[in-house]
């Protein structure tokens, strides 16, 4: 049984973990035959209103939001040993471009949590395969961009020159499918980086990511 | 199309809507070509921490906290048309036992928060269909009970025998199936009522439940 690992950075789009895509690579990797682990720093962060998308003063730690959708079942980041696992992989949502690195704020100059970074080396060193959705893979482009590595956030044309930026390269992809970068081992799918997306679509780029990550692993 | 609306309780399955089970139908509902809308009571409860499962004394609203499952698009529940609608569906977790009526503490002398009340003896009434998952079919065993209303919650017998004193009856079924009334149009499905269940096994369940409330809606 392939073990795979999945980095979670809150709970909700706009502070933490989209909540569709990470079901829905909890789903289809369950569905792949793989058991998961789940982990996330245990980091504070600011919470954002999710009725009326107002960033507000509410601090709360990210660990413990990111077990709402783990049911309780999950680890901090830190405690994660890249050989004890065959695959890794990140959920999109805003949390991963402002929680995991500071992509936000500073683009492709941004910083990447010391963990996420580490976890990102380790997995690239070892030769095993990283899977990233919507917004996140920017972190693996930050990380891995001297490998030239190629990623997918969509069509998103301001998102895409910054990745360029880092020196990965990117590559146009609809919302239910996803692209393999077979020399870096990373695969991405763009999800609710179409904004309009429906959870049935994302679910089948997500699926089709948990699939080709489970069977490389 | 069919328009199908969904009550959410919170989210994360301690203190509101069981994540996985949300999304599942979500993505269930839209897979089997349904219009969703999303709907919430506008009011406040108690949060509870998802890393240790204390409750804690920071008081959340629900609204805005269900809308991190909604991406935001998801209206108060006090607005819930009926006759916009062709069915509706509840997800579990214990926001439904705890939020949406008292049972968690209470049992079957529980009361019902008034706006779910409405809306379930509404759809009831209309003879639409109604869906709910996991532990919410006490919420429909409470207030269809003198309609001798068939629902699941698994195999807890516990929750099996606080069913029967409201007049419903129960049904035992494995978490990846459903069960259907077809007197009362009732489906439901148990979902993490099974604690050990794994998210597919889950999605699986509820797959079946929303194919046959689109079907029949």
């Amino acid at each position: 049984m392939k073990k795979i690992a999945v980095v979670l950075s809150g709970c909700g789009f706009l502070d933490g973990s989209e909540i569709t895509e990470s079901v829905s690579l909890l789903i289809a990797l369950n569905q792949a035959g793989a058991k998961v682990s789940c982990f996330a720093p245990d980091i504070e962060f600011s919470a954002t209103n999710h009725l009326n998308g107002n960033v507000t003063t509410e601090k709360r730690q990210l660990l413990s939001e990111a077990a709402r959708i783990a049911r309780g079942d999950i680890k901090a980041l830190s405690t994660l040993k890249t050989s004890d696992f065959d695959a890794v992989a990140f959920p999109g949502g805003f949390g991963a471009a402002k929680n995991l690195c500071n992509w936000a704020e500073k683009g492709a100059a941004c910083e990447v949590n010391p963990d996420v970074k580490r976890v990102v080396l380790e997995f690239h060193a070892a030769s095993k395969p990283i899977g990233a959705i919507c917004i996140a893979p920017v972190i693996i482009a930050k990380v891995l961009g001297e490998h030239k590595v190629t990623v997918t956030v969509g069509d998103d044309q301001a998102t895409i020159a910054e990745i360029l930026k880092t020196g990965a390269q990117h590559e146009e992809c609809p919302v239910d499918d996803y692209i393999t970068d077979r020399e870096t081992k990373v695969v991405s799918t763009p999800a609710y980086m179409y904004g309009n997306a429906k959870p049935n679509e994302v679910f089948a780029g997500i699926f089709g990511l948990a699939h080709e990550l489970v069977e490389w692993a």
